[in-house]
């Protein structure tokens, strides 16, 4: 337990630092967390083809996935900035006027994709799909609530 | 030598194996690498702001950035498959007549950003500018050649 929330801090120190780093437009922010998005989904979803079954597991590849998904988790939320609020994305109102709950989803979201990056490396395809589901489900919740 | 020589064929490795997976859609694999090359870019030129001297160096924030870069820089090829040729985007037909040289010219990128990724290490700017340079270098030569 410790030790996971010396790997959340650790997570959440990092976003800080990319957070800090300005965006010159509006429109690039926006730009921006929508293409970390985009690239945390794709490989995000390489490791769901593996939970599911839809195609072979393959340890490495997955390793190597679950490592970029927990790069990029990182990313996305320092794209919704103040000044986006009015821009056009599936960003929901309520972003701007919940941004602590945001913020705590984020980092549920960053702590689910450690755990998936530890699953992946440990070789085993149950512990790949337990931590699947539980990174799933938080990228849901926030979808849910946030999204379009 | 040695070294470096290694690190490349680590990288390529890498990369490899981020190409195996397929996107369900060309469209798909478009919007792919332009995210991922967006992404990029975006992480690149806060390096570039502290190399050029628009922001105060700040060594941690630096390594945080060519950390990003380096992840990135492995990404993008994979979505230059034959299916997205006649899509709409910035890239050129010579893509596609030209693909061992935008492979060489993708190799040529993710050893200079294992070079940078290295600089940022030191902490030391004039490391930083030098390398910094030089990854910028192997960005406009690709984009000079291949992007409309």
């Amino acid at each position: 337990m410790k030790t996971q929330c010396l790997c959340v801090a650790a997570v959440l120190t990092v976003a800080a630092g990319a957070a800090q780093a300005q965006f010159q437009r509006a429109e690039d922010a926006v730009k921006y967390r929508q293409s970390a998005l985009s690239v945390m989904g794709t490989h995000f979803s390489r490791i769901g083809a593996m939970a599911n079954g839809r195609v072979p597991f393959d340890a490495a590849v997955a390793q190597e996935n679950a490592a970029i998904v927990l790069t990029m988790s990182k990313l996305p939320w320092a794209g919704f900035t103040p000044e986006t609020e009015k821009l056009p994305s599936k960003a929901k109102p309520a972003v701007w006027r919940e941004m602590d709950k945001v913020k705590a989803a984020a980092d549920r979201l960053m702590a689910s994709t450690v755990a998936l990056d530890a699953a992946a490396k440990t070789g085993n395809l149950d512990n790949l799909k337990k931590a699947f589901g539980e990174t799933a489900a938080s990228c849901k919740a926030c979808h849910d609530a946030y999204r379009d």
